[in-house]
């Protein structure tokens, strides 16, 4: 068993985002480039991921100069899933101008023994029967999470409930467990979530933090404060990443160490959002993960 | 000088709301009404305010039987101030259906000598004008806030910048504060009011929590999370009574008390919210609010 290594299972996208601060053309994005990009100063990581024949060889050695097992990313006939989306003022919704999933259509990953192997694996958001067909691969992991979207709440619901009751940690935004749930008020979404299977259920708040609801428990941590948000396209995920990451390497699984992961979580997304890309990430020092941990603890202890 | 007495001069109103959990016509309202329930179990409260002769006598006696001074609450010929309002699911948003000012449009308060010594002065929503006015009133005052609202930063923004410099704290809502500093990022917001003026800025997020800037530190903190929120009204400024409360018995004004303050505000506002009008806080006991403070910090505890 590879003892703290993470398996993510996701995209690996060409990124064309304009935000109020600037704008960037087919960047290093999906939730899997995020993930890793994050997840990989805590623990070893491994994407499983498609990209096309088009997909630029720079950013593989980007994604391999970080330290990223890269060995599962497929190179598929046809073109990389792209996104084209925009933000405006409101850096908390994404408007997205045009999906293309090209390869990523297709995508129907086998797990090599390697992969198999990994105790902790992220399955970021796609098809939840996908996300299902992929865990059944795997050799008794020790931690599963994965995250989702709405599109899949109101399309495959069925699927996306039937995998809950195999996931240790369920991440995904507000308005998702409201939609997921059917309950409005956040407390009976967490009561309804989790009672359909995860120990943890994370909820992202964007620019408004993040809740943590266990049997018995809630954790509420607001938002790292940023003068200027460069690009939040990948928060979700670098936060899932710092989170997973720090779950990896810890002891064990209790509430305690989730609150200390939800902050490292809060941190790398703070950063991430930094810049375009992975531009911020590729370049973070573990210092300054560090140093913006007890800026969390300056900013919310009473 | 009444070393501990705090003064408010704001509004009493009869409410009529409604909320997705029921409705209430004509409930004791205003915003000196819900400050004072709550700053009085932490300090003796002083209300200054004005009524018309149609105001129930059953109110004057609620607020007397709470122990707090309203004998600075003026009976005026003419109708007593009236708001009408409701909320939907989103309880952040209060939809104004009418407003009647009635006898609080000619409000323009004396101050006795009692309430001139008062160490303590809260001037809640009203024209930033006349809070000059009752400021300038005051014998020498050890603490002074004030709150504000978008009416006032669109018609007397001058005579309210006016006023920052001589308050100690301001508080307002994330739009407000954008809106009268021109900034959309809360960060430059608050270096832009605090450069005007007040040592503390306390940003007001509803249900997303508050934000205190200072010079050199930011503060953070969730709101407390119910599963019914029967009716939103008045939680800013029971927010504030709690606040200020606080405040007024502790021996200092610095970074460490106003944090714990600023606790002691959302336990009163999330109390309050409990109820229509002031039923929850006229019922609340001391140990109930001890006992929301230790489940806050179990709630941000990392």
């Amino acid at each position: 068993m590879n003892s703290k290594n993470i398996l993510v299972v996701g995209s690996v996208a060409l990124d064309t985002v304009k935000t109020p601060f600037g704008k960037v053309k087919e960047a290093l994005g999906g939730s899997a480039s995020f993930f890793s990009a994050s997840a990989r100063f805590f623990a070893p990581v491994a994407m499983v991921a498609v990209v096309g024949k088009d997909f630029p060889e720079k950013h593989l050695r980007l994604l391999r100069g970080l330290g990223i097992d890269i060995g599962g990313i497929e190179k598929a006939p046809g073109k990389t899933f792209r996104w084209t989306g925009f933000y405006d003022y409101d850096l908390n919704n994404a408007r997205t101008l045009k999906t293309e999933l090209n390869v990523f259509q297709d995508f129907k990953p086998k797990l090599s023994d390697f992969h198999r192997a990994c105790r902790v694996v992220f399955l970021a958001n796609i098809d939840p029967d996908l996300q299902s067909y992929v865990l059944g691969q795997m050799k008794n992991p020790g931690l599963v999470a994965c995250d989702t979207m709405n599109y899949w709440i109101e399309n495959r619901k069925k699927s996306l409930v039937h995998l809950l009751k195999k996931v240790d940690i369920f991440l995904c935004n507000d308005s998702e467990a409201r939609e997921l749930s059917g309950e409005f008020n956040l407390i009976k979404a967490s009561q309804w979530i989790l009672s359909h299977g995860p120990r943890f259920l994370v909820i992202k708040k964007g620019e408004h933090g993040v809740l943590c609801f266990s049997k018995g428990s809630v954790f509420s941590v607001p938002a790292y404060l940023l003068e200027k948000i460069f690009d939040p396209t990948g928060a979700g995920d670098s936060f899932a990443g710092g989170f997973l990451g720090y779950l990896a390497q810890a002891k064990r699984l209790d509430e305690k160490i989730v609150r200390k992961a939800i902050i490292y979580g809060s941190v790398l997304a703070s950063y991430n959002v930094e810049s375009f890309s992975l531009d911020r990430l590729a370049g973070l020092k573990p210092v300054e993960i560090r140093k913006r941990y007890r800026e969390f603890e300056a900013l919310t202890r009473f």
